[in-house]
């Protein structure tokens, strides 16, 4: 498939503006064809124009035509193949079967949430009936469903170029729910985005849904991503990233005319707590698994394990002997862009000047290159780290810092200091009373993980990506699973209303067979 | 009861401050004893302290306890009995049927959150099941639910002195789902608030909940208000009152370093749309209906409806005339507080300054007291309308405007125009065509009421009231009914859980017994 380097607004491509910038291979540092061009401002109210117009035939379609678009959707990439592959290994650095692994969870993602919408009870229709003789006053029919919001603007993820990117979690949700969605491309990436870009737009066409229910813009945040998140005719926004990126657009949300909700998933160290019996009984289990997390895909994850809280004294010897060594032998990396690496390495360079943290595994020699990166290991005493907030700022990438306690008071301290996660890890055995940490990490942490690692995040109902702020923007939420789709909707009320104007949903005959919530009671009836 | 004017913290009672304030007969222009002194900022502190230290044991009360609290709130409450409505209807002005039925209402909703909370399915438990030969990597056992967020600060309505207050529908939601709650009290009803607090004090020490789970702040919003919502421990709020008080404390909200959930109830017109074939068949009827809905409680209600449209023509004289003479022939009323009342005459004022806008019913008497005002009706063309968006602007009080359509694409036209409403109001007749301006209406307004009036809200599940800013801070929302328990949650999630670590509502025995999403499917089925 060509790449032509302008953004999608509906079935028509964006001009050849000024600018251009082109994507970057980060292990070759070769500039990558073609230019990509910003969308200009005429271009960004143009595709939400046309995302607001689409909004109110597509939020009536039926669940089954939005379940067969997302699987077309899906089908669309798996049809993009090695053309895919090839263009996302070469933006990324990150390998072919990662980019193979990425796609598959990215389809099977789509394809969930087609499950979801064609199976249909999210809406959590609720009839209460009326009742004429109740006194003192009768008792009107009163029934409700969520619908979706309108335009939503998704702000994929650098390190993610398919499963938070264009056709990823944020865009999946809001597209099951009869939302359209206009992405703003990420700058790292654009090859992979206009490709996957292309495939969503063919499925708009195969299934007949309306030109504006997916748009995808070039440009500079601060300017297209901006003047999107400002825009009028936008409903709604999710958002992938750094700390800063989403606070501002936390901030620019917060700051309209109309406020609307923002939910950006922005940072987590995600700590994982080592109890004394677990290290001894499963301490190389522990040593093994942590650096495979800490070091997968160049822990470049906002799920890797940034803090591991470990006994002080000889206890903690051979686990931390074991970990520096792999640590020191793990090979060097090549990360996502040239800013990823350099704030990596400022990250890693901070550890080092501080006078009471000890680095266990650093390499001190100059990069091969500009992206290249060494995994890092460092340890720090409970008393410094608790002394020094700067030490639980997230160092994105291959390294983590080891903090040795006292007792298990000092660990229940420790969590209880920490800011909001995306996750929490317990390593313990069926002898380590965990519930009082346990308790201060439910107020701590989307998701808690047993005698696991944080990194790998199951899509399914269940799962729970998302936590208190500052990990996320909004921790009444989660990005991923089936439960997103909770994001982009609000509940609307009908009171009297004759069966013809109620939605499928609300109707006495229950056409869709959804679960309701009848009379206060979960049922599939129909209503007689 | 004696009371006596100061805060409620915890099982004490603050200081007897400075600056003092009185509560106000709206009636009699009596003051009303004792004095209420406002909590100074330590007294906040501490009663936000209390708060969070009585949450670890309050959200893992069983909901057995926190059905019998919340029921025993209701009894307490009842109790009460004649000093209730004696000092209520003092403060107020308002009738004492009015508060026995309001009462009754605020009664019922806590013990519908009791059933809830019994019931226990609220917190949408989902189970997804380990597979230890997935291929290529084993599924993780995945469980999660919804838990409750911490300490809430909650800011009564003037016009509900119990529905929306102290024990009001925040109230019950956020303890219902395990959320201690500190009560920022009215100024307005300063003794029935402390009542109703000590009320729910008592039902505190008999369930033997802790001490922090309630208490109730004296003094003014810019200090006790700004205070509470900035507090680092304080977790989530919930406001009904004016669009600026509102606007302000979600302002506050999202610029804590940590901004945090803020449901604000603030504004709204309520438009009623008439459909030609209605007004012929039933314009008494909707004239009746219309005048007792505009009237009903001094026109002190958010759904108040505030804007008519109506066929222009002849063919709406009749219905004028009716409503016209209704409105001519009701008595004052006695309002609220002296700034509403004031706040009413500016607003009706406005009206009639405007050279379109036709008075068909004012009364240009001097208030026979501050307090008094009358009922008024006012009439403009949809073009003036349309071209003022003053006139759109809530008057809180026994007001109304009716709008004169020409046909049917302006109807839609003067829909699509509005901003976030609570209600929408439709009369129509089998041959009108009702779906587009419905579909409109959908994305405007929380709850769509067919051929009624939207003042009363029935308190049940599937009740929505809420709606797009600015009638809310977040439509995504409801303050009234049992979905109102979602806005103090949030979903927190357990990966490969020992049993004994997991809360009984994600236990394989299911010992609550409640209905969970286990692997995709609904059933109360344990897990074997």
């Amino acid at each position: 498939m060509r790449l032509s380097g302008t953004s999608i607004i509906g079935f028509r491509r964006g001009e050849q503006n000024g600018n251009a910038f082109y994507a970057f291979n980060p292990g070759t540092a070769a500039s990558l064809h073609p230019a990509y061009h910003p969308a200009n401002r005429s271009e960004v109210d143009r595709a939400v124009l046309l995302a607001s117009e689409a909004f109110e035939q597509f939020r009536h379609t039926t669940p089954q035509l939005r379940a067969a678009f997302l699987r077309t959707i899906a089908e669309s990439i798996e049809r993009l193949g090695e053309s895919l592959v090839e263009r996302a290994t070469s933006e990324t650095g990150l390998p072919a079967a990662r980019i193979h692994t990425e796609t598959a969870r990215t389809c099977n993602q789509l394809r969930l949430f087609a499950d979801l919408v064609e199976e249909g009870s999210w809406v959590d229709a609720r009839i209460d009936r009326a009742d004429p003789f109740r006194q003192p006053l009768r008792r009107p029919d009163v029934r409700s469903m969520l619908i979706p919001l309108g335009p939503v603007v998704v702000f994929g993820a650098s390190n993610f170029p398919l499963a938070f990117s264009v056709a990823g979690g944020d865009t999946a949700s809001a597209l099951a729910a009869g939302n359209p969605v206009i992405v703003k491309a990420h700058h790292a990436h654009p090859g992979t985005a206009e490709l996957v870009g292309l495939a969503i737009s063919e499925a708009v066409k195969s299934c007949d849904v309306p030109e504006g229910v997916f748009g995808l813009l070039y440009g500079p945040g601060e300017l297209v991503g901006m003047q999107l998140i400002r825009h009028p005719l936008i409903k709604a926004g999710g958002f992938t990233g750094s700390r800063s990126g989403g606070q501002t657009l936390m901030r620019a949300a917060a700051d309209r005319p109309d406020p609307i909700p923002f939910y950006a998933e922005m940072s987590s160290v995600n700590p994982v707590f080592v109890f004394p019996n677990a290290l001894q009984q499963r301490g190389h289990e522990i040593a093994s698994g942590l650096h495979s997390s800490v070091t997968l895909g160049a822990g470049q994850f906002c799920t890797n394990p940034g803090l591991v809280f470990i006994p002080e004294g000889t206890i903690s010897n051979d686990f931390i002997h074991e970990l520096k060594n792999k640590m020191q032998q793990t090979s060097p990396f090549v990360m996502l862009t040239s800013g990823i690496s350099s704030a990596y390495r400022r990250g890693v360079n901070a550890l080092a000047d501080h006078s009471d943290v000890e680095a266990l595994s650093r390499d001190e020699h100059e990069p091969a290159s500009e992206c290249e990166a060494r995994a890092a290991l460092y340890k720090v005493a409970a008393e410094t780290f608790l002394a020094n907030a700067d030490l639980s700022a997230e160092v994105f990438g291959p390294s983590t810092l080891l903090v040795t306690y006292s007792n298990s008071n000092q660990l229940v301290e420790l969590a209880r200091r920490l800011e909001g996660q995306l996750t929490a890890t317990i390593h313990a055995t069926p002898n380590d009373h965990v519930e009082e940490l346990l308790h201060v990490l439910e107020q701590k942490a989307g998701r808690i993980v047993f005698d696991g690692f944080p990194t790998g995040v199951e899509v399914c109902a269940s799962v729970v990506h998302g936590g208190p702020y500052p990990a996320t923007s909004d921790g009444r939420s989660t990005s991923v699973g089936t439960r997103a789709i909770l994001r982009f909707v609000r509940p609307v009320c009908y009171q009297d209303a004759p069966q013809s104007a109620l939605p499928d949903e609300l109707k006495d005959e229950n056409p869709l067979q959804i679960w309701r919530m009848v009379d206060g009671k979960l049922t599939k009836e129909r209503i007689k």
